[in-house]
């Protein structure tokens, strides 16, 4: 079975590390698999690499994004050599491949370049006579031939694209945490590691703030049923079993649990605008200045006022974009766009949501969320839900009590053995 | 014209020094001139990344050095997209070239490559646009798409390659010192700077010790005519004008001094075996098991005793390859191969080398050399000549003595303005 690794710049931060991460593909090795490994840059490098292309140019334009791949895309380079020259030197045949070099053919968006296709043929024959494939993650080419980078986390697209194309076994993310949990152990200590996670789930779980995989890499992994493993680099888990969480197809998951997870994000701030006169594309007047301003909007309320006149426009946004949203209502309403009575701004919100695929045939989920809050005396300050999610919006200050009081109505605590 | 401006690690060495840098290419596009650069890594990331491949690896396979060379080549692939960065941030349109995006395609030997030749297809094609090409020093790729690196100070040879091939009107050495000098001015204060030197000069200075350029650059420039300037690049030197050392053809020099140049070596050991018993093949005993063990031979003296049965061998090695030369005599006679007398050896010599083209001309420089050194005090242990080259071995003692004492014979001292 060809099984493909990858890890992250924590797992190769120096050469200590990187010979740990040797010993995690010679176990695969030795198992009879074939065997492809994804590196990142060494922890801190790529940080080092922007720092240095920022001092000296301002990257407002598309040529120099491409010399700055040129100069980011090294930090993976160097790891892939690294991780061959170790594997070699313990006696496993490997070598090192840079994005272009296999080639990864990217689109021409440097900085944020997509993956369009992957010539199989040269990794192939390596794979073939046995050799292990350290292939550069983040990275590819374009088809002028130059380099280019995926963006930030790119590593892991760069990961399941490989899986997908060469039709891996598996595809096992090492990262700094070893699996997808209920919620954030950090808030909630008996929260339970995830066995399996329907693909949909951990998308909601990335894009909510689980920051464990690029939302990217497991859209990639749905759409290409890549069985994907999220374990950590650290611990010692035994190859072939399961050691962390598996990403798997809805269908895959036989006991569906009403609800999954549960995801937060304090990286909120709510606007209100409030006595908005109510006619036809007053929403795009709004939202249309906004999102050309590059402000990301979440979630989206429209109330119309008891005498029908006029509105209350609510939404959320990043916690960072709140000054330059206030400014773009302002101007807009300057310009005579829209007109309203008052704006409204609150930056001590956060989000918390439940998630799990579960909710599509479980029913009273949401009211026993609403119930559960109530009960805590937490109020609601908005609701958005999807088939497999229900988000709200409270007071900051409520969260962590939000979160456990949750975790424990849906049945997720752990239970934990008396010492 | 076009001109290629090379710019060494040192150079390079942070961000504000890539900035001055920049300055000097843009004074070349500013004057008229299509530019193309060739820069190392930046000081001290070769060395760093060196370190983590000898960590991980004793490269003791050829399959580890084209790891390696993925690893190391890396360092310059980030100046050349950081430099083309600032020159694009200055508004000069410019791009970073990897040395496989040329291509510049090499030999198999990894670590050590040598340039086969060079692809002139898509970086004229950016010339021509008007564009500074900004290349990636020290690195190629081989024919099977492998990246390859030239060795230490390959960046010169990069250099002289490029502008041998894109038939460059000259090729500018930019380095922390400001030209070539009629000996070291750390030990004759009024070195003279020389405006000329012929290649083969250069040549024997390289080799003698006077390290501003490679031995392999200067070589591809001979053969190639290609005028090369050595120059500084923390100086303000005008462009257009000869601020450095020019690289010329000896026919060049019209007006031909005695001596051009004292080099030296300190890095010096001599070994005499004494009493050899004289017989046809005794050199190739001696000398074969000695280039077998990797220890290179300069100096080779051999006389006949009075009573002709037996000779004395004298020959200098590098220093620190003295106990590894004396265990392989020692093993050879052990073996039978060559009977002795007595082994002395001696560490504390040194080599000084008058150079000059001029020798081809002016008779009586050798008697000139002993004459001074005589009349010093100083006693000559060995002599080898060439040529355009005249070599001593003295004790290490008299080095700087011996130095000032030729420089000032042959008429080199400056004439120092009085303050």
């Amino acid at each position: 079975m060809l099984i493909v690794q990858k890890f992250g710049g924590t797992s190769v931060g120096d050469t200590d590390r990187i010979t740990n991460v040797a010993q995690k593909v010679a176990k695969e090795v030795h198992a009879g698999n074939q065997v492809m490994v994804v590196v990142s840059a060494m922890a801190g490098v790529t940080d080092r690499l922007v720092g240095y292309a920022r001092t000296l140019s301002a990257l407002d334009t598309p040529e120099a994004w491409a010399d700055y791949d040129m100069v980011v895309a090294s930090g993976e380079q160097i790891t892939a050599g690294l991780l061959a020259l170790k594997l070699r030197a313990m006696g496993i045949p490997a070598r090192g491949w840079a994005g272009w070099q296999v080639p990864i053919i990217s689109s021409e968006e440097h900085g944020k370049a997509r993956i369009n296709r992957i010539d199989k043929g040269a990794v192939s024959e390596s794979l073939a006579l046995g050799e292990v494939a350290v292939v550069a993650g983040f990275q590819g080419m374009t088809e002028k031939g130059r380099i280019s980078t995926l963006g930030r986390g790119g590593s892991d697209t760069s990961a399941v694209a490989l899986a997908a194309a060469f039709g891996a076994g598996r595809c096992d993310i090492y990262t700094d945490v070893d699996g997808v949990y209920t919620t954030d152990p950090r808030i909630v200590r008996n929260a339970k590691k995830l066995e399996k996670v329907a693909y949909e789930e951990m998308l909601e779980m990335a894009s909510q703030g689980a920051k464990v995989l690029q939302t990217r890499s497991v859209e990639m992994a749905m759409n290409h049923n890549v069985v994907v493993q999220v374990l950590s680099s650290f611990a010692d888990s035994p190859i072939g079993s399961i050691g962390g969480t598996l990403l798997v197809r809805e269908e895959d998951i036989v006991e569906k649990e009403r609800v999954t997870g549960i995801a937060y994000s304090r990286d909120e701030a709510r606007i209100t605008v409030s006595g908005v006169q109510d006619r036809p594309g007053v929403s795009a007047a709004i939202f249309v200045p906004l999102a050309k301003a590059g402000v990301n909007v979440d979630m989206i309320v429209q109330n119309v006022t008891p005498d029908g006149k006029d509105t209350d426009v609510t939404f959320t946004i990043s916690r960072s974009d709140l000054d330059n949203a206030k400014k773009v209502i302002e101007h807009t309403a300057s310009e005579g766009k829209i007109a309203y009575r008052a704006l409204h701004t609150a930056a001590d919100v956060a989000k918390v949501s439940v998630i799990g695929v579960g909710m599509r045939s479980h029913a009273g989920i949401a009211g026993e969320m609403f119930t559960t809050l109530a009960e805590k005396g937490i109020n609601i300050l908005l609701i958005t839900t999807s088939e497999i999610k229900i988000s709200v919006l409270i007071e900051e200050a409520y969260l962590e009590l939000a979160i456990r009081a949750l975790h424990t109505a849906y049945g997720l605590d752990a239970v934990v053995e008396k010492g």
